[in-house]
């Protein structure tokens, strides 16, 4: 089997690692020829919209996948004509656009942040008369990483990002004051079946995440229910194939919806030592129609993200139980260049080294 | 860095897939242009002996290593002139010749099958009147899965064999009534640091080795203990870098050397979902001059190869905690295709699901 990603950093080279022991290969499309997943499969460099690069890119595959969500969905459902496409384009169209996704988790029951539509100086103001200060104003598309969004605690403020960030196709959210971020990694299987990750406990630094805990700690089962409750719905509603991430605040006992990645996601990085079976395995599993995967963790894991910093490779593998993983790009500021997994059997033994995992990451 | 691999078979294809994560590239040297490690990085078609080959090969590579022991010691050599070559050639050399190896062995004083040198009918009566019948007939090279041996009851047998394996360049052994066949996987640092993982017990049909339970059953620390001293002297007395495989068997508490591996090893496929460091990723660490990785269980696995079969798919996946890893060859009679991991936390709970292992892979 052939299959294709739409994609090709990281979370495509981590695809094709995982699957390459299925007897699957692989190929990429990406824009960059520098793309991190040529190293590791076929790439093929062209926009997503080129005809000629689909069509090369599309040629002889089996099936087809993405890694990034900001793939234009036109190109995905191009494809989708000629080549089973999974997860379903919908998924990706709603989860591009921070509207659409929490419409749509609203209109299943699924609580969200207070949020409005925002295009005009006059909604803004509108919307802050209900949600209050501080709110958050964010683009509806293409934003990540922190990008793209202002915090607000004054009027003058809010003027000031309604301009700076286009004036129109904005979003307002109330700020959720939430104790912690959780997020859901779930698998929906061709075949209808389901399966679930423990929650993931996520700590960001400037809009980036930069460690997660898995199983996030102390977590209840009926929190782990309740989110499984809500990925279930989103999936069904759906008709979902592959992984999906919901990120989630919690609050108390509540969580709200705050985004969703139609792939595999920085937050499951972990399974790939901490869980039997990985997200990436289970994300081709679920598109073949195999048979998903345990999901249940092994021991564990912290994951720390490498932003912008290449460890000393000799004194991370010096720490027992530590997993490196280096995507082979070109170290810039703010780039995610690789992540480091902890694992141990029990927490207490897991965090007495968390200290030494965040300074091996340039985090601490 | 990058990485040259002697040899593109599975072995091959299974250290690239530990080493992309340490951001290493490959690329393999193989006469075959179907080598399956092709299939994961860049593949030199060439014979090992050719200068040209070589050269291509060679350049630009960090450093080089081998997958395959049939490898020409003097290829070996001749690209250990310009770059590192672990394991050392030497080895390569030793565990290329049965009687080299049991001599090396034996010379350090470790317990070795009564063996001796044949290459005249007269030898041959000699080697019998010592160790009697029955006996073991073997080519000192080039024998692999049980090919170039036969095993002697009679004077007839032996002088028929003695003919049909070519009249010379053959060792006598004698017939070990073994409890069973253990193997240990020992890898030394650059830096001359050791570690081992468990004692694995190997269970062989046709000469080929069907399954592995790892660790082994029943094993006691002392016997653990005595493997790795012998496995130490022999790395100690030869420089050894990266991971070496000893093939033993066990009678009673003693342990006899029947065979090395100057490479990862069929038997320690397991530690690639058993252990917290998988044998490539723990030869790989060692070339590099990194800290080893933790060699402990996680559980207890069962690795069975798939041996000119094709399992379904689905089916197999369909086993809870059971690992597929299929090498992308074409299927031929007798031909190793792939291999299953099953992993899982009791002994017990993995003892009740071995039938269903041996039957997925075609051996029940
Ligand atoms: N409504 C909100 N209330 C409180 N914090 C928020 C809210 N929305 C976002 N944040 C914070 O900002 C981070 C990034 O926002 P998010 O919408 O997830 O965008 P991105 O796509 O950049 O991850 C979140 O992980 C969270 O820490
Ligand atoms: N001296 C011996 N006594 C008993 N059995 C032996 C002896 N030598 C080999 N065997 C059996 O034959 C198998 C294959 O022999 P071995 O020397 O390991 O060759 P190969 O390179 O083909 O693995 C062994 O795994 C063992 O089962
Ligand atoms: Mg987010
Ligand atoms: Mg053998």
């Amino acid at each position: 089997m052939r299959v294709g990603v739409l994609g090709g950093g990281q979370l495509g080279r981590m695809l094709a690692l995982a699957g390459y022991p299925l007897g699957l290969a692989f190929r990429f499309l990406d824009p960059s020829p520098e793309a991190c997943a040529g190293g590791v499969g076929e790439l093929v460099v062209g926009d997503y919209l080129d005809e000629k690069a689909l069509f090369r890119f599309a040629h002889g595959l089996d099936l087809i996948t993405y890694e990034f969500e900001n793939v234009p969905v036109e190109a995905a459902r191009r494809l989708a004509e000629k080549l089973p496409v999974y997860p379903p384009p919908k998924a990706l169209e709603i989860a591009q656009d921070r509207l659409a996704e929490k419409s749509f988790m609203q209109s299943l029951g699924v609580p969200t942040p207070p949020f409005r539509r925002v295009d005009t100086l006059e909604e803004l103001g509108e919307g802050l008369a209900e949600v209050g200060f501080p709110a958050l104003l964010k683009t509806r598309r293409g934003g990540y990483d922190g990008k793209g969004q202002a915090l607000l605690t004054s009027w003058e403020e809010a003027e000031k990002a309604f301009h700076a960030l286009g004036g129109e196709g904005l979003i307002l959210e109330g700020f959720v004051p939430f104790h912690r971020e959780v997020s859901l990694l779930a698998v929906r299987g061709l075949g209808g079946e389901v399966a679930f990750y423990p929650l993931v406990e996520n700590r960001h630094q400037g809009g980036i995440l930069r460690l997660s805990l898995a199983p996030a700690p102390g977590t209840s089962q009926a929190l782990q229910e309740k989110a499984e409750g809500y990925a279930q719905k989103a999936m069904e509603a759906l008709g979902y194939v592959g992984v999906l991430a919901l990120e989630l605040f919690q609050v108390g006992e509540e969580l709200l919806f705050n985004e969703m990645a139609p792939r595999v996601h920085n937050s499951g990085h972990w399974t790939l030592e901490g869980a039997e079976t990985s997200q990436f395995e289970n994300h081709l599993r679920a598109l073949l129609g195999f048979p998903l995967g345990p999901t249940a963790p092994r021991g564990h894991s912290a994951m720390a993200n490498l932003i912008g910093v290449k460890p000393d490779f000799r004194e991370a593998l010096a720490l027992p139980g530590l997993h490196l993983h280096w995507y082979g790009k070109a170290v810039r500021p703010g780039r995610k260049v690789g992540h480091l997994t902890l694992r141990r059997d029990t927490w207490e033994d897991l965090a007495r080294d968390l200290p030494r995992l965040l300074a091996l990451a340039g985090a601490w």
